[in-house]
């Protein structure tokens, strides 16, 4: 952790310092310390997150920490990991130097730790002239050769999805005042991902990951690993009464937009009722929504008229 | 890995992806996998570096990739640790977007992973309207309780500095052209920091830490944990011929400007034999400047006319 603080800027070692673990060393050091029981691997993921590009400017400050944390723990789900700790680099310009912001930001990232059961392992915070800029590291663990893959669907598999899908691209259409949302649940959801990390299923499931960048495009990445097709029906893809109050119209939008931050998972036939035990245990709804097929590279997504859909676009990008 | 990226911009996974190691699974999956052997553990550290607060817009972009991941490495060396890997997360304006920067970029880094035997572990790259920001994580390990730290200094202890003090800070004077630098030694020490992974101090330093901030800065904050004093005599502060050559009045620069990535060390008496045969070993010279005190908080500076030196500023900051 950076020690080099300017002394008018001391203020931010003390918000800083709270959040800090055990294998932190107090962040007096040069780096963390971290030991691994022997039956376990790591699991270690990166996302950035920009502003104007992941979030508006606007945003609470306690939740554009919490969704740069819960993104993190989302990849560390998608791999069936439970998660340790994470460091974070931070790089804002100078209107945020200042104790409202940071006891903002740290309170955020304070109430996932403990929600979490995780704490920050180090980092470093910079100025910058221009934009808010996040960075985080999740460490995360696995028993050794459990972590869920995506390159293990096998043909026949069921194709699940946990929670409901789209929210949060409706969320972010209403933050841009396209669509309402009276009660303010879409937008809610684009601003606070909810990791699946109770979801047990490294002996399972087939394949998994998390969908952050919509479905059709992570479902092609899965089953391109995998090798194999993909057919889903849409009238069986789960959505929250408000997705499906606004009506076919944007069944793409909820397919296609990103930061669903839902588990996408393959599972055999013979694994199903395990798979709903476990839904059922962590309170975390399941839905079948398609099968993996032998016709690799064909992904179709029938809809409810048993038409093969085709998409504007596929999927999210950050560039 | 982020694979959302657009069409056009499917060139920069096959750069990036060059780095991967085993562990990273072809950046193919949500997160990388990392075993370690039972007796050790793992050291993490994390630092940014944002354009135009770290470096300049038109630095060689391989330099820049470098220094990147090289600071990194440092933090490592400072606590004795070996490098395993690293994650990486760029976020860049439209205009890097191109095959000769990011053929650059990786290029710097591919150098880089040869020599110090690490791979890329993960990332994430996103765009941005303004600025170059990157954050790495790096990961290193260590065997248990072996870590070298900041707070076990011991009154009586020799201080001891790597290589050479100040060139890097002389370097970015050169750079601003305030001052020459005829050969440019200076600048490439600016540029291209060099981690002292080789020397082996673990088990005959009592205390160690990178000096990223200024000598003066990081021996306060080194002195500080570990409860002792310090007196140092500046002529024996290892300077390299270009900043000898400068003279008194850029002792100051040397030892407050950042940037140096040499390791300071205090060393048990009983030891320093030993720490010589390391030194002699990696082919790193190590030059003791001083000792530590029982005088908790006096750090003293002593000059060629025996003065104690006051300091107009301690350190750098980046805020």
């Amino acid at each position: 952790m950076d020690n080099s603080l300017a002394p008018e800027f001391q203020f931010i070692h003390q918000y800083i310092k709270k959040l800090a673990g055990k294998g932190a060393l107090g962040l007096t050091d040069d780096a963390a310390l971290l030991s691994v029981e022997p039956e376990y691997e790591l699991v270690l993921t990166a996302d950035a997150m920009v502003e104007n590009v992941h979030f508006f400017a606007n945003d609470p400050v306690d939740l554009i920490a919490q969704k740069l944390l819960r993104c993190n723990l989302s990849d560390l789900a998608g791999m069936g990991a439970k998660p340790i700790g994470y460091l974070l680099t931070v790089s804002l310009p100078k209107h945020c130097f200042n104790r409202t912001w940071f006891e903002q930001f740290t309170n955020g990232l304070q109430k996932d730790q403990e929600q979490f059961h995780i704490s920050l392992l180090g980092g470093d915070t910079t100025s910058n002239p221009s934009h808010m800029f996040f960075s985080l590291t999740a460490i995360g663990k696995v028993l050794k050769n459990k972590a869920l893959r995506r390159n293990n669907a096998q043909a026949g598999d069921g194709i699940w999805v946990s929670g409901t899908i789209g929210d949060s691209a409706l969320g972010l259409l209403a933050l841009k005042n396209e669509i309402e949302d009276n009660d303010g649940f879409l937008t809610h959801r684009y601003h606070l991902p909810q990791p699946r990390l109770e979801l047990n299923l490294t002996d399972i499931a087939s394949a998994g990951m998390d969908i952050s960048d919509g479905l059709v495009q992570d479902l092609r990445h899965l089953a391109r690993e995998s090798k194999v097709g993909a057919i889903i029906y849409t009238d069986l893809i789960p959505l929250s009464k408000p997705a499906q109050k606004l009506g076919h119209q944007y069944l793409e939008t909820c397919l296609t937009g990103g930061d669903d931050y839902e588990l996408l998972l393959t599972i055999p036939a013979h694994n199903e009722t395990l798979a709903i035990q476990q839904s059922k245990k962590a309170n975390i709804p399941l839905t079948k929504i398609g099968y993996c097929t032998e016709h690799k590279d064909s992904i179709q997504f029938i809809d409810h008229q048993k038409r093969i859909m085709q998409f504007q676009h596929t999927g999210w990008s950050h560039i």
